[in-house]
């Protein structure tokens, strides 16, 4: 592989010039005002694909187009990999947190700073480059390769899985492979083997039907704040156990070999405290601090408001209070009996006094793959050559449906092979992307062809 | 006293037509922009002692004046009678709410409906309509009597106590007077002999420094909302009872005599829970609807915030939550003592891995005042001869900061003598005030004089 390598080397400055480019787009798929730029961030990735000398088209959908690209001349015995990436960013604000603009991709200290850098456009970059190096080095590809990038993932895919079931046969695939995550740490490569799924909720809390004044109704009326607090605080008991009956049922334990290998990971239990400025790190016991990030589900309270919150006293007793949370789910746990079991539990128990509301508002299935395949097996060895150390496999507390879709439309599995950085600040003010993570994701990304296709 | 009542009768027409003037006067203390109808109606209430023959001033203070008027000449073995009452009014928003405008005033079904017609200025207009028949009648009144009008209860009287230190001989009195509370119900006069006393506190939990993503650290970290519902729930039992270790201390029990009393007043209580729209009445174990109101201390949240408040999802695991909440005392809870032992408390039950800021806002004593004072019993004679119905004890479950001040300044006790009625919709569209209450509150206003003179 020494030609590829000998290529990405010559082609580094040419690289690190594309991606600038392409950061410089606003392609901020939420705001109506951005719609040209996200277009035009589509039609760069096209005709990128289009001179590498891939057969490329830009799908409308409902709002922002997917672009799909594919080479399928590597023949029927060779495998056959469908990249997923994204083309389109978080908004940027707040905009005055930002030491240079947002879309002035500026280099600082071998990081590329500009929105978008490492989600997910300088990683997805790296297998535009990797088909490229290939093409250019030995005039084909060792796979069948597949593009499938789009400009909606930001706000929540709408469009994707209408769009993956309209084109069952042409996504078709051995393994998707998608560059939307972070290595360990740096220097630590790893590819995430497992993703907790999610259950969304709102709950209301009604007492009386209008607003009274606490001195002349207080005690004798439910208080629909102190209600709903009541409700939140018994969900879990003092051992930071979930008491919701039912809800560890279907949780896989995680396997001894698991939790051997995740106390082995370099991981710096203090210096990940210090970085969110916590009094200590609390959570479920009996378990380790990623345990419980990956391996175990969660029940928190993400927004909660009711009676008078402005400057001041108002000695209010309000007719409702409402709250938002969500449980993160790990396999194999199923988003809608979950949600069916807290359903029950709430609505039993309802403070007298007060009625409750419960809106289910979205889920997201667990995911987790089998880390002897093929595909992950070369992709564990595309990384670690890459980054000169040996990939370890981890798991990630958040979600990517996307996952899920690949596995439950297509039936093909997902390698999450991703190169950012626990620290690259995605969805904020200066988000980055190291320069060690742009160059080695794609040397990773064009080792990966070589040998997924030799496996 | 049939003179008097004589008299009120030929002028009903004429008071009813005043009251309408001052009605009329948008004397919203809290707008800087109804600066000068505040001084209108100041002056107004001036301009009525002066033509009635009493001596009256304009004092200013930081913000809105006082009106205060004098006639002393009833000699030194009279008793003396200081009559409190405010001629400022709350804001009327929201003005699409008001069947007629909030300061046309309108009479509709034996009701006067303006912003203010209640609360207070048709209550306070009794004592200067009964001071002016028995000027006109007699040419004399049968007591020393003081009036002391301010321009600020509605926004917390913050100029008031330095002016009743100011002003402490000039105040001196036998007893205070106030009209700016309710009657038991239509038909049932009342005179309230208890108060119920606040301590109001805003509490903060914070956890990490920023917020964070819920999939990312969750189940690892302590969620602040999480954390401050677990405080909040902590703080009642399952009887309803108050946890706060000493809350209960100093609370003066209600006697068998008062619990007998209260239980045969005519309260419905199915009218009061379909009044306010609630599921049930729901309180402190062991006692009454009205026991709670007004008999015992209380514990709410008035307002609570934290974590993602728009519309739809965002997994966030936010930094911080603030709740406010007060506490109703009743006698013998001192506010400071109370606050202390709260705060002492909640810094003892902060969960693990959260910070516990608590702000104390700001407090009132309870009050409870004699029965058997000769002013209590001429204010029960007055009444019920007025409204033709025996005038009841009973107490109130909010404030009325100004009497612990004219106790703790003066040395004075107060009767609270109010004409309103539960439903008259105070600080809300369509006050209104009955014309029932307002004849009645003059002609009770008016005898009073006479039966505190005699006793």
């Amino acid at each position: 592989m020494e030609d590829l390598k000998g290529y990405l080397a010559q082609n580094k400055d040419r690289y690190l010039n594309e991606l600038k480019d392409l950061l410089s787009i606003p392609s901020v798929s939420t705001s109506a005002e951005h719609e040209g730029d996200v277009r035009r961030a589509a039609n760069w990735v096209h005709d990128q694909f289009v001179s590498m000398g891939l057969e490329a088209h830009i799908h409308e959908t409902e709002r922002h187009p997917v672009v799909y690209a594919q080479w399928l001349d590597a023949g029927p015995d060779a495998p056959t990999v469908l990249v997923y990436g994204h083309y389109d960013v978080q908004p940027p604000d707040p905009l005055d947190l930002w030491e240079t603009g947002p879309f002035e991709p500026t280099v600082r200290d071998g990081k590329i700073f500009a929105r978008g850098a490492t989600d997910d456009k300088g990683q997805f970059f790296a297998h535009l480059k990797a088909a490229e190096a290939h093409m250019k080095v030995r005039g084909k590809l060792p796979v069948n390769l597949k593009f499938l990038i789009e400009g909606e993932e930001e706000i929540g895919s709408p469009n994707l899985a209408p769009y993956i079931k309209a084109h069952k046969d042409q996504l078709a695939a051995d393994v998707v492979v998608i560059s939307d995550t972070s290595m360990f740490a740096e220097g630590v490569p790893a590819i995430v083997y497992g993703l907790r799924g999610l259950t969304y909720f709102e709950i209301t809390v009604e007492g009386p039907d209008h607003d009274l004044h606490s001195g002349l109704y207080g005690g004798a009326v439910a208080n629909p704040i102190n209600s709903l607090c009541q409700i939140i605080a018994g969900l879990k008991d003092e051992n930071g156990k979930i008491t919701i009956p039912g809800f560890y049922d279907e949780v896989r334990e995680l396997t001894d070999a698991e939790r051997e290998a995740w106390k082995k990971l370099p991981f710096d239990e203090e210096g990940f405290q210090s970085s969110i400025g916590a009094e200590a790190l609390v959570g479920e016991e009996g378990f380790t601090t990623l345990e419980r990030r990956w391996g175990r589900p969660t029940l928190d309270c993400n927004g909660i408001i009711g009676g008078f919150t402005g400057q001041g006293a108002k000695t209010v007793l309000p007719s409702k209070a409402t709250a938002k949370f969500s449980c993160r789910l790990v396999p194999d746990q199923e988003p809608e009996v979950i949600t069916a079991r807290i359903e029950a539990h709430l609505k039993a128990s309802v403070p007298e006094g007060t009625r409750l509301t419960v809106t289910p508002m979205h889920g997201g299935q667990p995911v987790i793959v089998n880390t002897d395949s093929p595909a992950v097996q070369a992709a564990r060895q595309a990384l670690s050559d890459a980054f000169g150390a040996e990939a370890v496999f981890i798991r990630g507390g958040g979600s990517i449906p996307v996952v899920a879709d690949f596995s439950n439309i297509l039936g093909v599995p997902t390698v999450l092979m991703g190169f950012g950085l626990p620290d690259d600040r995605l969805h904020s003010p200066n988000e980055k992307y190291n320069l060690t993570s742009f160059y080695g994701g794609i040397k990773a990304a064009t080792l990966f062809l070589d040998h997924v296709a030799n496996k």
